[in-house]
């Protein structure tokens, strides 16, 4: 025996780690705290509890067993928070279906799942009429609608979600249980084959709650996360839970608010109205955000906002920063709970020249509490922390999914070697702050060197006229591969941009040792779009397969 | 079966919560940040992570095994911070010994927690040269020193502490084991009987680390601690693991201040040379510190202090705010490890008015994460918080201890209904403060009512003149029990207070209804000194035996 283990057999003194227990504070000290939707509803923190005792006592009744699964098809609202906590709480799994996948891959995930209840939002009733006899698992549905008079379609429901709420008990009896029950499942939106499902415990989902907010209150003069804050979330809760943000604001009795499906309109309102201080979401987002601004003449200026899913480019950072926004880059990803890393600036980093501090806030950032963040060569050897050499990202932490359900040989893969592989290749500065150069998938070998694609990606977005540029390798003969650009000009200044232009612009960085000469691509294609994944990144895949034979 | 359990055999995947763990962030993110020992030493936590290693390889090498118990009788040292980590990571169980205590009940706590090695400061060779032969588990001691030669006296010790650090390899290697392995042990500093011994194991102190600075990371305005702070602490290390804070100021990558014994200038000293800003104490070193700023005209602008271990007067909050102390109350016990809550005032109470803002300071605080916090009657059916009704705390979290050290009996009353009692009466605001109205056994009964004599307390602490107050109930034949105040006058204005001026004061409160009239007191006595307990709190039990009779 390694150690004296303190008797641990059911009694008086066992607290597992599960869901009730993140309601204790709030209940106690923020019983008047509001939850907004939109501008549809306004409930207390105490309203919002009852709500979610009604919830499990109107799953129950419907038959609801601990164990089972119940997938969501949902944009972000009061009702998506209620169903956060209901369905855990009563052991059982709370699927979070990505509704922006295609019909085949939703259907997929419900039934890889095992889902036997839906709650569906009405507007997905056209979609599920699309997959009749697709669902063979699926023994009840309940419909959810800011409709007065909820779309049914040809689909049959066992009852409306308000209507089986105002029904149904708030005073749910919620057990407890073994903290190592399965709490969530999702999936991936992997670019290559179907969706991966990944999952996780309470006592995963409570850890990573509390050390979220560890992380963002520790934080120095930047970034910080408080209970003062509003929330709001721009990451979809079915993806990768709105990175766990809805638990933490809610343990630390903050107000929130759900901006439902993301119209930017709707944003900017609610970011004016509510006076959201504290939000997340991908660069494709920040983007929008800032135009929507911009065009309702609203001011974004104290608005702190965590940017992750894609690297953050320096453009676009610095366009933000412009705007006030305390923009910084966060780094996870759905198999990591999400919380890995955050670049969170250090005071002494915080120069308050926006050319100086834009290098750190658009790192990966900085270990999260309890994350054991390496990167290492493909023997498993530690790379050093020198700001240059770079290697994979491998993770230990206590919110990890312990593999991809069903899935056995991807499992094996993921924690070859006893730490959990991202696939994601990094630098790490004497400082801890991490820098992903690129996927493992996405580097471009070339004349016996490697490229990485999101350099030269955001080198390229910063010429004047460029709105967004992908870089892919093409086979080459001579060469292995050779960086191809995919750029897309801007309306306005589409004439200052050309070929001649970014292979000047970037001749000047190789010229200066920033990239290799080997990285100025051959080829630069002007194109209308880039493909994006259902989450907003690049469709990288779609790109290698449309101009990889270049 | 309650839900789905996820497997949670050993697997790559497996993450136990132990102290190991606490080291990735800050060796990574801080390895040049300073720990500071008086005007002695300073080291990086570079350096220290090292010392960590050579201190285990030292202690393995002399034959501490996983689950022996290494006790360390010193002051507040980088020495300690080093034993902290190094004993509970190489599985082995610290014992930190309260000095303070008597040497009988020193080594009866050396004894009951059968420690084998000790690691002493050579200032208590005196002290354990008292105890020879009374010790018969030692195996091994181990001394510590600030002077070049250390005092050995007529002990004999396995080596010195530096020397055997040198000697040994900083690469132990730290192995996983079970989280609910013993981590520490320590002994309660009860007014009653024998000192009582409680413990905790490494899940324990890993998540009341995390929530530590999860709690006071998302505090509004007021309170907060990041990673920019100063931390030394003034509560002592032996004492309830100085709060647990120099786990949470290490996982944070903060710097640390070490100041030794408790001396009023060199604390003052230590706060202005290496900018202090983030302290916790009693508030008899509240006092002292005030005291000893002023006498050296140094500023304490800007430092934030908790107060715990007793109820914090609101003369001496004032004071505290006076001198630019962002002062605020704790609240926990040995017991309970101690956080249980802490004052962080919501901004909304935050009025800038010292009169308004004084009354939630000085609360016992709202409970903090994961803390199920309730006040009871003795059937244990829930008091409303309505500000006003009594009852007593009774507490679930994930760090309480699970009982008292080969103590069947205390620890079955210790948790009797499945909650731990505190013997703490309290009330709660309904904003969730809770304010403690006195001990259980502090109480006064007087002609069919309750008085709280920490209420009484603290209202005679406000007349002019006076220095510190105590109430005890003495028996009478008629009312049951009388409140009889024990009162210290200030030097400089002894000639202001009287008998008859401390009665009329509190009249004035009755008048108003705030207190009971059963709680004026009959008699008041002007003594020279109150006696206090080894951790600085009123010692009630022999003012009792003292006047209890009068």
């Amino acid at each position: 025996m390694v150690g004296r283990l303190i008797q641990t057999a059911p009694s008086a003194y066992q607290y597992p780690l599960i869901f009730k227990q993140l309601w204790h504070t709030p209940r106690v000290q923020a019983p008047d705290q509001e939850i907004v939707y939109r501008d549809l509803k306004r409930q207390t923190y105490r309203q919002t509890r009852e709500r979610i005792g009604r919830l499990a006592s109107a799953l129950s009744k419907a038959g609801v067993e601990p164990g089972d699964t119940v997938g969501v098809l949902e944009w972000d609202s009061h009702r998506f928070l209620e169903a956060f906590f209901a369905i855990p709480m009563m052991a059982a799994v709370l699927q979070t279906v990505n509704v922006r996948l295609s019909p085949e891959q939703i259907a997929y995930t419900i039934n890889h799942a095992g889902a036997s209840t839906l709650l569906v939002n009405d507007e997905f009733v056209g979609l599920l009429e699309g997959m009749k006899g697709q669902l063979p698992n699926v023994k009840r549905m309940i419909v959810m609608s800011d409709r007065p008079a909820p779309q049914t379609g040809s689909l049959s429901f066992i009852g409306e979600y308000e209507n089986l709420l105002a029904a149904a008990s708030p005073d749910y009896h919620f057990p407890d249980f073994d903290e190592n029950t399965q709490a969530t499942t999702f999936y991936t939106t992997g670019t290559t084959g179907l969706p991966k499902g990944v999952y996780y415990s309470h006592r995963q989902l409570v850890l990573h709650t509390i050390a979220g907010l560890a992380l963002f209150g520790m934080a120095g003069s930047q970034g910080r996360f408080s209970r003062d804050d509003v929330y709001m979330p721009i990451t979809p809760m079915f993806h990768v839970h709105a990175w766990g943000f809805p638990w933490s604001a809610t343990l630390a009795g903050t107000k929130q608010v759900y901006p439902g499906r993301y119209e930017p309109a709707m944003l900017v309102k609610l970011i004016k109205s509510e006076g959201v201080t504290f939000t997340h979401g991908v660069p494709t987002v920040l983007q929008m955000l800032l135009n929507a601004a911009a065009a309702a003449k609203v001011d974004l200026k104290g608005l702190k906002m965590v940017i992750g899913g894609s690297a953050l480019p320096k453009a676009l950072a610095k366009q933000a920063m412009e705007a006030g926004i305390d923009i910084f880059a966060g780094y996870g990803m759905s198999e990591t709970g999400p919380l890995a890393a955050v670049s969170h600036v250090s005071s002494k980093d915080l120069s308050g020249d926006p050319d100086g501090e834009v290098e750190f806030r658009t790192r990966a950032g900085i270990a999260g509490p309890l994350v054991d963040l390496r990167i290492v060569d493909p023997d498993m050897k530690d790379i050093p922390h020198d700001g240059k050499s770079a290697g994979e990202i491998v993770l230990r932490a206590p919110w990890l999914t312990q593999g991809y359900y069903n899935n056995p040989e991807g499992s094996e893969q993921l924690w070859a070697g006893g730490y959990l592989h991202t696939s994601d290749i990094a630098v790490v500065s004497p400082g801890g702050y991490v820098h992903i150069t690129d996927r493992i998938k996405d580097v471009i070998k070339t004349g016996g060197e490697w490229v990485s694609s999101l350099q030269i990606e955001d080198l390229i977005s910063q010429c004047a006229g460029v709105a967004e540029a992908a870089v892919i390798g093409v086979k080459d003969d001579k060469w292995g591969e050779r960086p191809l650009a995919l750029v897309v000009k801007k309306p306005s200044g589409a004439d200052d941009v050309s070929d001649a232009v970014i292979k000047e612009h970037l001749k000047v960085f190789a010229d200066q040792g920033v990239i290799s000469k080997y990285g100025i691509p051959g080829t630069i294609l002007f194109i209308d779009s880039i493909p994006k994944t259902s989450v907003g990144k690049i469709n990288k895949k779609e790109l290698r397969e449309q101009y990889g034979d270049m």
